[in-house]
């Protein structure tokens, strides 16, 4: 008798090896129980993990503004895997099929999810986040349609970084982007680097990487930018207004859309800075201070619109169209790459190395 | 042989007694020679002028940011005459039309003009804006197509005060407000009031007026609000979210749209809290100093879009119509009247009295 | 020990009066056990059921479209009520709340359900559409976030006629009528009227009202339109390019948004003929056959926009706006009322009578 | 003395030899004298016209719905050439400036130019469109507002081919193609294929192309139609909804955007029932007859939005930067190319000949 013909009643729990966060750059193992997947739940076999900025932060420091780490917390949202069982009403998925999960599920009832802005929803359920446990073990329970099948040309790797994809889609859409627009993105990161993709996916046709070390702005050039800016070394925003006037007045130059992905200060001013009149600024990151000192009258006498980004809402479809259509090349991002058993080192080595690498990527199973 | 009959020819200049703006809170009279309008000009008679703050602001400081007043600058940008003679080419207006003039036209030929935004052209000529003059005299000479013809149901005063609402309306676009929506509007002046009456003909149906003077918010009540808050009492952000909280936790609460016309730090600072996550901020006024201290990160966090206005685009038809059908009063905003040659009054009246008054009108013919 | 210490588990099942469609024009009644409402559900004591003319055209034709009636149906979707008691996990309702049922709810999951575009969720449970059964009866079990408590100011019967005003509002937005827009709505019963009470609350200031009933036009005028047209006696094209032509010549004169909700193809073909370039045209009601002779080919090179609708998503908070708000009053439309145990009568009298009423009231409970 | 140091005194008329569409399929020459340009004017020395289906539709009837070609009219409006002489204020270009004209401008002056919808303008001027001459011609005066320059990087006969690029781009805007995103196709003619490169450059993900002709369906696949479908042998319909089923009901299977090209009925048809609910439909051609017999009740209660396409605005800057950019390659879809003098040949031939032939080049200098 299988799974396959019983799944609700036969698929018994599982143990599943855990890396856990216990302290400040403490990462221990624990074994824990996951049980049967309850209805419209898939149980995941987890098979890649990406490390992202903000594991790394609470890896680091505990916590992320108002969310502090207060018990042993499970890492990881950038999730690929197979899936192992079903619960009951699962129909849009089989045992077996490769899927990427989107790493946080709202309550489906509220204002915002009814509104299609679930992203908003104040009952979330995000990965990672505590006190919601991330997914850096052997297995995950996770509701089937935020479960999303993988086709045999994305790679596994690429799966699980479907999720800064998913940010830097939703960032592009935010920016409104659209064929023969100018972009500038602030900070040549991870996320800069997928919004540089999502940008060039939507259209752009001059994408301007700013950051301040060569080996990222090498990368972002390899995934889609036009131009490449090292602020240590050049007058960025004199730069962007030469590469945009066309035939208006200086005061007029500027990209149709900046984005800041490097959660600097100087970043974020840079963005309000960056577009042209009527252009939009979009903050992917934040300033580390929630009191800033900006320029907002200069930017806002020039109608420029300043959006937000929180995570992304309805991304992961067109993320997969994306890396499967070729359009988007995730796989280039990846520079260092652990195993399971080294997930310790893998965080040591993310916290301290960010000159040399991109996106740091586990072999779970 | 009358102008009708040969327009462009035989019409002749006239002597058009004028008030000029020579130094810091001194206005004294010049006689200029207006002429015959060109093709596609009108040659309006002025009848009322509304004084705007801006107005004020150059008379009492002698600019507004990079403008600055250099020499002689006629003053007066909310315009309202008749129509005495037509250049070439003129055909939506006839001699005799009773006109709103919108204070500023562009290139027409730019890539903000050609898509729409002409409040960006580079090239705007904007009244009492240095160094082009505005209308504080007894004729101007204006394009034919920024001239827009008054319907019987609209008084001279109401035309004059398309300017303000044509600015709410604006607002409101960019707001997007819809029905169903619950705006606040902070400061209660004459922006605040047209932002209001806008929003209410858009359909909010919660409209919150701030103020520290009751005056106004007495006057904000009347035009369109639900609820109005003086600030130097009340809490408003407290009370702000309790007003929209419905079913969601605190965190959810806040309007869907938040106006800033007031034109201080802390209105700027409230403007960018006040939203609900997913809501929009409008920034219609700006802080006096660029560098504004903000706390963006929440506003950010939460999804916020934040806006600016600069002035307003394709906004006078709407305007007329909101007027002409009743859904806006205009004339219920006047507070002070003033004869053509008590405009030195007039503007020393609006310079030291804003506790007890609104909008300040000046009967030019 | 009340249901309200322990909502799931002892409120009992009740008995309800049910009114059921068992034949063409054959209303008869059964008494139906009504369960505990389980998670997430509250039981509604129905006070008001108002009549749709797809209701009656069930009750006439036993089907609409592909949806036929295949067993014993109950008729009703505009429903207002009481909540009687509660399920697990109800927070949002309290016993004895006053609400207005939304009639449809969604699957929750599936891509329109994320994206916020609920209406067009392929598993949609839709009251007295077949199978699913109306809410003609003493009692119903409903989702708790489909059920909208009502503030005092929203009377018993307006509460009922939320629905309708939902379609016009769904209307007004698929249109995006904004401040300053002139419409033409054609057909001037239930449903023309909330479109025309819609669209005046977005700012519409020229509304043309189009029936071939002076007893509805007159009504449309009541509620809000500002021109009627009489299509027996006008030419109703070219009374609307008179009413629009501003100065502009004839060929790009008509109304910003035309709505057709009459389901006729005269009215279907002025629909499409009467925006002006650029103008939008919705399809609120359906002509009678799937296959229509249409001039698309005018309407698609004046680059109008056509779209159609179906039901509404997320439109019941705004209808309750602006009801509460005063900016619509729904009683006006109510010119028959019924006792529960008069339905047949009522259904028989709205059957055949059209011509003196507008819209029929049961009042259930 | 060159024309340079006194652009507009000096420069002295020009003799322009010219093509002259004079009866049904009769093409012959003229002399005409091209005069110095005006303000705002320049004069272009025209390098290469492609040949339009209008343009052919004119040659083979004379007439292309209301307009009738009543005297002789030069064709010709897909136009590239070289700024020969410039009239006073041009400042945006120089002589000798590669340039593509964008074939239409404005009256800059009513509400649609104000609003940015210029294509809608009433008193458009646009290029052999009676009774307004096109460009088959060696010189042209031409405002220097809607004359772009290229850069290196964009060939002489690309630049002839933005216009039918402008065409796709403003189809695509219509459309609102956005990453992911899948579209049909209907039509793979030069319009079909300029909208199937600008679907793709927009983040369309699966682009389906449909013709009766696999010469077309090749050149469609080589740019960037993902699949294509000859309707001569497949169930255009049901391939397309396998194709975009995920995990939904065939009900709701669907591209996310037709665009109709073909300007046949039964493409027509199929655009209105390829999207899926919710989804576009763009009309770019339009069926031969005014009248024609749509399952418009189907299209409009999946909530379909159907808009169509008249020319473009403000498309030719993204047109340009999507060729020069690498994302559009335009000279692939040339596939016959004839000297100026033997424009008649190319007319004869593009009238004939269309199982083998995509876009047919004037070399005119």
């Amino acid at each position: 008798m299988t799974s396959i013909e019983h799944p609700a009643t036969t698929i018994e729990a599982r143990s599943s090896r855990t890396s856990v966060l216990t302290g400040t750059r403490e990462l221990g193992w624990e074994t824990r129980e996951v049980p049967a997947p309850g209805p419209h739940e898939v149980r995941v076999r987890v098979r890649r993990i990406g490390v992202c900025g903000s594991d790394v932060h609470y890896y680091t420091h505990g916590r992320i503004g108002s969310f502090v780490v207060e018990a042993p917390l499970v890492l990881g949202h950038e999730v690929m895997g197979v899936v192992e069982a079903l619960g009951e009403n699962v129909t849009r998925l089989s045992v077996g099929d490769r899927v990427a999960l989107e790493p946080g599920y709202p309550c489906r009832r509220c204002t915002y999810c009814k509104r299609g802005e679930y992203n908003l929803c104040p009952e979330m359920t995000f990965m990672a986040t505590p006190p919601v446990d991330g997914a850096l073990a052997e297995y995950v329970i996770w509701p089937d349609d935020f479960a999303f099948p993988l086709p045999d040309s994305i790679s596994d790797d690429a799966g699980a970084l479907l999720e800064p994809l998913a940010v830097g889609v939703w960032a592009a859409r935010k920016g409104a982007v659209t064929p023969g627009d100018s972009v500038a993105v602030f900070g040549a990161g991870p996320i800069g680097c997928t919004t540089i993709q999502a940008a060039k996916a939507a259209g752009a046709t001059t994408i301007i990487a700013v950051d301040l070390e060569d080996f990222r702005l090498d990368l972002a050039r390899k995934v889609g930018a036009t131009h490449s800016l090292n602020a240590r070394h050049q007058d960025v925003l004199a730069v962007i207004r030469e590469l945009t006037r066309r035939d208006l007045p200086p005061s007029h130059a500027g990209v149709d859309v900046a984005f800041e992905t490097a959660g600097s200060l100087p970043t974020t001013r840079m963005t309000l800075a960056a577009p042209r009149p009527g252009g939009r600024a979009v903050l992917v990151g934040l300033p580390p201070d929630p009191e800033v000192s900006l320029d907002i009258v200069s930017a806002a006498s020039r109608e420029v619109t300043l959006r937000g980004v929180f995570r992304y809402a309805n991304c992961y479809p067109a993320a997969i169209d994306l890396v499967a259509s070729g359009a988007v090349d995730l796989d280039l991002l990846i520079t260092h790459r652990y195993a399971f058993d080294q997930t310790p080192e893998a965080f040591a080595f993310a916290d301290l190395e960010k000159k040399t690498s991109m996106k740091v990527m586990i072999e779970v199973g």
